[in-house]
């Protein structure tokens, strides 16, 4: 049995809203995450910015410096807590770490998404873990269970709903039938939305942590370029009432599927069925519906982002390490890769699709449009003609086909537009069911 | 670094609907189970009664056994996977499993509600480990989340639907407004019910699991005799539609609570508002809520029980063992139990409650039964009087009270069966709001 250790030394990285909650909790819950991780968990040192700026936290002077050095290079480190997001420097600090033989957790999303693979690979050549169940979900475990409890299973699907901030947008614009540009605005008033919120609607955010999980679930390396990739920049209020009527939800899915050994990943907006769970999932929540053979049909739902949820999953990292470094155990989590799989082009994917347009507003319209979707193969599902608009003589079409090529449906888009009866493909969005 | 293993050797104990299933998946997917545990994980033996059976599952008759002892004296076996269920002889397999030094993968919620803390000392004392992610939610990851991912929270309550049957019983009763022996009989004929349905509608299923995840939470004994315990039989058709009207839905709950070092632990049908998620839970599914300080409300979905979903934790399970003997790793998973905690007695519980009676048809009765209420500092949030039976002259009085003291309702139930206007209390049902 290795000897227990007096103390575990952590070297974190960042004072903000993450790193504050997470030093919060190893000063406020010290006894009792000391009797969870079998030692004391003890702050060294603190990189930040900016010393003498005013925090909502108390932390000893001496623990902050802005040298990072100060905690790399201190061979007394034995975990380094990255919270500072962004690629860089954090990149490089968490590579540094590793090379010294020290322990990493972090809640870095686009790091993990564009360099976990290679991250992991750099910390098992140096017998040391690298966790990041912060990464995604914010408190949710994710990380965990597809690395440990999913293990048996062969997956199949992922349907997430992994930003708060779009989610908190189209549950509100469901509520009110007001267009994105609107409902933004009113988020960003509330603080649910950045100043400037293209990393979140544009579906930046969403795919990094679906590229996460997808090489999880599927053994392989995914990335964020592997993602395709629409925000939720172009709904309206329309679009909302329409799926209502339909019986849809329209939801920020971040989608991967296996099937084939062919991997599809994508982040759009979609129509999920109102009695699915995640036609449920409103507000800020982040819920993950996971499919596995055995299994079945899993759901996570909880709090997606903020301090204290993002704090759990950090300290539950850092007990987990702390139990490996008292066994003696350096490196655990080994990835296991299979061989490699192709990304399935997004001209292949099938799903159904929704379609909203506006249309001469005269008799044969609609043979004509019919038509060109049936010249694609594309059979209809159902039509809805309603709010002509008399003086311009038009009239608003929706279309819900039945499962399509995805290829196919751009072209009859291309096609119908040069339709003299079709005066403009307002919008149009997938549909999983 | 110790010596990686040629083989991890499996002694399985029953080959039922869980054993069967696990068996199949340790040979269909050996390969890759293999490069999960970083060795082939292979069967030595399987206990069974009657080995000449005809199974659905094809096993080489070599490899079955009716005497435990070809097990659990052979030193080659390292995991013994007790998958028999019921109390004997499992509890006697298992811990002769620990005292030779094997570790144990068990699905038995019976075993580990009774004897849980004992035989993770009987375990620790052996440097081996017990895992029982199989126990309780089938292949729904509840084990693992409590000992790892939710460690740095303070968990302060649990709302869980943990059992299959009664949940697809009261989601039937739902639907169709029937009373509970008519929705029994068909689930019943449909192989969603037993023929002896007790453990199951009385709830003593439901408390074994609650005993299993209490423990956990709050790290502290908590067994199955602690559990307030109350079935779904006394439900009727009335009780869903009045429900409904209220804006509730009738859930079987196992709610376990800490407050003032004190712990509530008890399962009964409860009032659940339409709007929260565990409303929505329906037919057979499973799920748990557990509130933690940092993580906030965590929501766990999915397929409760089966050969499948059940398969998927026994297996990840053994993965886990796995890593841990070729790591050298003999016992991880310790349970840190803090100083005692008290079970609050169910008479001094707080909640909100549901009344059903059958009273008087003349002015002054709600006077009455208000004055009662009152008199035992229960105050009435509101009333519904309908189904006015015109011959007998008694109508339905429906009520809903704010919070109040068990005891004090209890007092009051008996004061009101006194009261001359009261000709029955129909039910009386717990509200979680």
């Amino acid at each position: 049995m290795p000897k227990m250790r007096q103390s575990i030394n952590i070297g974190l990285m960042g004072l903000g809203v993450v790193g504050g909650g997470v030093a919060k909790a190893l000063i406020e819950k010290a006894e009792v995450l000391a009797r969870q991780a079998g030692c004391p968990l003890t702050i060294r040192k603190i990189l930040v910015s900016h010393p003498a700026k005013r925090r909502s936290i108390q932390v000893e002077p001496d623990l902050l410096t802005t040298d990072a050095g100060d905690i790399l290079a201190d061979p007394e480190v034995d975990i380094v807590v990255e919270v500072m997001g962004g690629e860089r420097p954090a990149l490089d600090y968490i590579r540094e770490a590793l090379i010294s033989a020290k322990h990493v957790v972090t809640a870095n999303k686009e790091v993990m998404a564009k360099y976990g693979p290679e991250l992991q690979a750099l910390a098992q050549e140096h017998q040391v873990d690298i966790r990041y169940e912060a990464s995604v979900g914010g408190g949710i475990p994710l990380i965990a269970p597809f690395q440990h409890d999913l293990s048996a299973n062969r997956i199949s699907a992922i349907y997430a709903i992994i930003n708060g901030t779009t989610n908190y947008i189209l549950s509100r614009m469901a509520a009110e039938g007001l267009d994105f540009s609107l409902i933004l605005k009113e988020a960003q008033e509330l603080g649910y939305a950045e100043a400037d919120p293209a990393n979140d609607v544009e579906g930046v955010d969403a795919a990094y942590k679906l590229a996460i999980l997808a090489s999880l679930a599927f053994h392989t390396k995914v990335g964020p370029e592997d993602v395709y990739r629409e925000g939720i920049t172009r709904l309206a209020g329309h679009d909302f009432r329409y799926a209502k009527e339909l019986g849809f939800a329209i939801k920020l899915l971040a989608i991967a599927k296996e099937s084939d050994d062919e991997i599809e990943v994508r982040v759009h907006p979609t129509f999920v069925p109102e009695d699915f769970i995640l036609a449920k999932v409103d507000g800020v929540f982040n819920a993950v519906q996971v499919e596995g053979d055995l299994v079945g049909k899993l759901l996570f739902h909880g709090e997606g982002a903020g301090a204290r949820p993002t704090t759990s999953a950090v300290v539950a990292d850092l007990i987990e390490l702390a139990h490996n470094i008292n066994s003696g155990v350096g490196t655990r989590a080994k990835p296991r890769f299979e061989p490699s799989k192709t990304i399935r082009p997004m001209s292949e994917i099938r799903t159904r699709y929704y379609l909203r347009m506006s249309v001469a507003d005269h008799p044969g319209v609609l043979a004509q449009i019919s038509k060109t979707l049936g010249d694609n193969l594309i059979s209809i599902s159902s039509v809805i003609q309603k709010g002509t608009d008399e003086r311009a003589q038009t009239a608003e079409m929706v279309i819900m086909t039945h499962p399509a090529q995805e290829q196919a449906m751009q072209r009859a888009l291309r096609e119908m537009e040069g339709l003299a009866v079709v005066q403009e493909i307002s919008n149009f969005v997938r549909v999983e069911a």
